[in-house]
């Protein structure tokens, strides 16, 4: 899967878009005057948070339940997830009707948890670190003969993601597309969509600075795999997998690295002026839109709001 | 104003839903397969929300304002408001580009107050009673010649909200509709709507338990106007208006009370499964089939959320 051979293409992610089209949401694009007379560029939100288990994860998710054969099918799927691919692996596994492991580590957001559960698929804790998370992921591989599908290293996974910006750029050309990244699926399939499709699109990731692995390692060359996150971006503690590094460093895309308080900010004034609340993890994009509101003046700017999957006992009201 | 002569008709309310179309947004219908499965109903939400503005208020207070004359508007629109309808007002005079007070007592949400600032409009702080807020709403019309647009009993109030129920129809037919009511502007709009549109619709009126007095004022037959409201719903908390008792006497819809509690979960799950974050005032709509949900049974079930202007910076995140 790491090779360089297995790498998913433009047309992978042509193919994941005909895949999925019958089961995921074509999520619409939001607008705001308000924001765009602020901000003095032309923003377009593409609406991930409607999407269907409430994340992008389930385009990917989506794409590698389609793509397995009767055989592997039957067998079921597993993975490891603190959240929202958990919860879209289960969901499109409900889908097909086949059996789901996931792998969630401690300190997991708990409705997350529940929604994996509300979906059917047998959850199995274990540590936090990314190690336990894989041993665990492997032991229950070889007792079921569940199929591996990585949250953000898996090729299908990875053009599965890519069909959000595929769907944003054919109905709004951007001049800018910010996208958030932790372990790199979303941000490696959306890298193969814009270069493909919209080559003049300048990519920009967004990243938690206290999670900023993916800034320093496509500056240094080298994937950086030993850091310790400090961020409230639950869903952006991992870690750039290897497949995920090596198309970022082909298409090169900037990595901008935002505050928490930068993107507590965007998540407040995003839920004002659109209604929208995501998640932190999400809201960071718009955030880099916001702390860096003078390069962006007069663009077209679009911003993937990834995943509204927030615990609605937290609420205040 | 409140003579049975000045009570407005189905015809007025079309000629609002022209006169506020170039500004108005058509809001949209929101869906859920998860919640109509869960509930065992055909659930259609009108997102009001997303109104310009973030709530249906504006649609009464655009079309006040488009009806005022040259001579009339010049001197500005003067209203008492805890919230939204003096956001909506403010919006709407500052659309016209003519001058907006607004009387806004103590204990009003502190970002309510915020947004009609932002758009413009002076400001006016007095006590929270009824009394005290139509005693400044008269000193500041004497003053600056300013015309009154009361936010529940005008009768160009009262014909934009039902346009909300207008589009709502014409969308979606509908076995039941269900809206809040507090100084009964949507109620009585949406009676008038529903029983010339469709009369076949079963409209349900949803109050707070806390500030019941438009269920006992149908049940005895006069208006309670002596009572304290106890209720997390802020934009409940008025006094069934009278003109809207009138039009609602008329067209005897039911009215459901339902506890804080059963509103708070009812915004929990709606923000789970829709990732609508609405204010209490409009999950209580929701919280009536939730808490009724055998009655709703294979219906098809409209509910208006009627806006979500939270204060984002309550957000625990």
């Amino acid at each position: 899967m790491n090779a360089p051979s297995a790498l998913p293409s433009y047309t992978d992610v042509l193919a994941a878009a005909a895949r999925i089209a019958p089961q995921a949401h074509a999520t619409p694009v939001l607008h705001s005057r308000s924001l765009d007379a602020d901000l003095g560029c032309m923003l377009s939100f593409k609406a991930e948070h409607l999407q269907r288990g409430g994340a992008f994860k389930f385009r990917g998710a989506c794409n590698a339940v389609s793509m397995l054969g009767d055989d592997g099918g039957a067998r079921g799927v597993v993975t490891h997830s603190s959240g929202n691919h958990g919860g879209a692996l289960a969901l499109a596994a409900r889908l097909r009707g086949i059996p789901c492991h996931v792998v969630v580590p401690e300190g997991a957001v708990r409705s997350k948890l529940a929604a994996i559960e509300a979906q059917g698929a047998t959850v199995h804790r274990c540590a936090a670190s990314i190690a336990a998370r894989e041993a665990m992921c492997e032991a229950v591989q070889r007792d079921t003969g569940a199929e591996v599908v990585h949250p953000y290293a898996d090729p299908r996974v990875i053009a599965g993601q890519g069909t959000a910006a595929l769907e944003l750029l054919r109905e709004q050309p951007l001049d800018v597309l910010v996208v958030p990244v932790g372990g790199g699926g979303l941000a490696a399939g959306t890298a193969i969509t814009v270069a493909a499709m919209s080559p003049a699109t300048t990519l920009i990731l967004a990243e938690p600075a206290g999670a900023d692995d993916t800034l320093q390692s496509l500056q240094h060359g080298r994937r950086m795999v030993d850091f310790t996150p400090n961020t409230i971006c639950d869903g952006l503690r991992g870690t750039l997998g290897a497949p995920n590094f090596e198309i970022l460093r082909r298409h090169a895309p900037e990595v901008v690295a935002v505050s928490d308080d930068d993107t507590r900010a965007a998540m407040r004034l995003l839920f004002q002026r659109t209604k929208a609340l995501v998640e932190p993890s999400s809201a960071i994009a718009f955030a880099v839109v916001m702390a860096n509101a003078t390069r962006f003046a007069g663009l077209r700017v679009g911003v993937v709001l990834t995943g509204g999957n927030l615990d609605p006992d937290a609420l205040p009201w």
